[in-house]
């Protein structure tokens, strides 16, 4: 089921729109969860958004792929990007509108259609809610702005035209860390070695991972020809070396688990059991071989705040 | 089961001790099959090697990893590499022997072990037998040219001291083709992109295959994020720019497939059996998923000359 969204854009408006995508904190700056912020992890493939931004609705967007754990955009090309600020970035499809909505002006018509709760923009005034980022709107409201709007525009707003995914954003922060070591004057050439390998999760973090995990937490294959090093905290989100190589921060999974773990559709407790994301059916679960444990095994001290990172991080809910 | 094997070394003596590998082509040069090239698909990990050159055995091997399909290692560093001739690489821990050991000197005590068909050597002269070069050898033949040995020599005869797997010369040939693919000056520079992106199933490869293909043919699964767009004939052993861009050079397949298929254990029929490697358990391969289908669907005539490859050059058979 389509699932429509508006999004009121802050200071990031334009690099989301030439980007390709929307971009999040994953917490209020006091720290406290907010509703608009994890809308970022609901929203899935195909859903619609509309993007609110100098009063009006310029754009509607497609979202392309489920949100990925990234740094703000605007630090993407600055050397001293902060990795420990990691918010929610979403591919997103944007197409410009052919006439542009102005809300307020169509508020009478709109009103009754918003939410009561985590509106976008005020029922009586038609101006935006300062607190709303990611709003989920009823498909009403998404057809009245449509009506408004004239036909969609023809090409997409990107500067380059092509479709993004999480894929291709998680290659572009990938390849920024490995320019980020690989420039790093305090490492030596083989410790760069290591913790480039350690991205595709090779080299000396696959060795410290298999002396910590020596079968798969899901399907309990111990071949290790089999099994994928794969990081709990991501690779690119690593504070450091340390956190980059360290066993601990590493599962030896088969294959479709160390994909669904790495895009967030499953995640642990640190009691071991599984945590599954509503993003994908129970069928395709059973398909894919992964089923509840009888008996979970704990996870260690050393891995828990790894987990947690995955959880809170990674993982879609 | 352990089993052991014996390697003439050809002229490539000097780069497959020092690189930590063993490299064969794939056929005789007159096209026929050679069963000690076949061997080389046949080794598998733990398997231990005696190393045979200039009269002499002076190294001791273990297998670390199973073959991939290489170029000649001689052709690694340089610029025109024929990719089109291809043989099998081995990946080989080797020590060198406290005494190096003269199968001829001890031809008397050997030949009764040595096998009638495709010996290594002559069990009269003890000369080398010029065809062969990895034999298959009784752990009888084995444990005598160890007695006379001495003890092993303490660390492994590799330039860097480490253990290199499939995973590791994958990566060292493939950088080598992004290398090539870099300074070619008949490519755009968005042909470049594409092709690097095609390393990895991503980009315009990804969306020629699944153009082709729509389910994985293993799972049955459609769910696009939960599919890996998998050369069929590999990336790195393209010919050109269309083959490693052609839709009906790629199946989309879930992740433990997409594993099984580029490692070789397992390739297809044109008619789409599924054909299982004998190095992968019964039990493992249940645990993957990978089952037997009732229906097997067809491949398309343009896809069968990239699975002739397929079984031939990737499968371990």
């Amino acid at each position: 089921m389509t699932r429509y969204w508006w999004v009121n854009h802050k200071q990031t408006f334009k690099q989301e729109i030439n980007g390709g995508y929307l971009w999040s904190p994953k917490r209020e700056a006091n720290g406290v969860r907010s509703q608009f912020y994890e809308n970022m992890r609901l929203a899935a493939p195909n859903n619609l958004v509309l993007s609110f931004a100098h009063s009006r609705i310029a754009y509607v967007g497609r979202v392309t792929d489920f949100a990925l754990s990234a740094p703000k955009p605007l630090e993407f090309a600055s050397a001293g990007a902060n990795w420990d600020e990691e918010g929610w970035l979403l591919p997103i499809h944007w197409h410009p509108l052919g006439v542009p909505v102005r809300p307020k002006e169509i508020i009478s018509r709109l009103a009754q259609f918003l939410p009561e709760k985590y509106s976008p923009i005020s029922s009586q005034t038609g101006n935006g809610n300062q607190k709303a980022y990611l709003a989920e709107i009823s498909s009403q409201a998404f057809q009245i702005v449509m009506e408004f709007s004239g036909n969609e525009g023809s090409g997409p707003a990107h500067l380059d035209g092509s479709i993004s995914r999480s894929a291709d954003f998680k290659d572009v922060l990938e390849t920024r860390v490995e320019e980020l070591i690989n420039g790093d004057l305090n490492l030596s050439s083989s410790e760069k070695v290591q913790l480039i390998k350690a991205r595709r999760g090779q080299g000396i973090f696959r060795d410290n991972v298999s002396r910590v995990e020596n079968a798969c937490r899901v399907t309990g294959i111990t071949n290790r020809r089999l099994l994928i090093a794969s990081h709990i905290k991501p690779w690119r989100s690593c504070a450091d070396s340390m956190q980059r190589l360290d066993g601990y921060n590493g599962l030896m999974l088969t294959p479709n688990v160390d994909l669904l773990f790495d895009r967030g559709f499953i995640s642990f407790t640190n009691d071991g059991q599984i945590l599954k994301s509503h993003h994908i059916d129970a069928s395709e679960f059973d398909r894919l071989g992964v089923f509840d444990f009888d008996k979970p095994k704990a996870f260690l001290p050393k891995q828990h705040q790894y987990l947690q990172h995955h959880r809170e991080s990674v993982f879609l809910g």
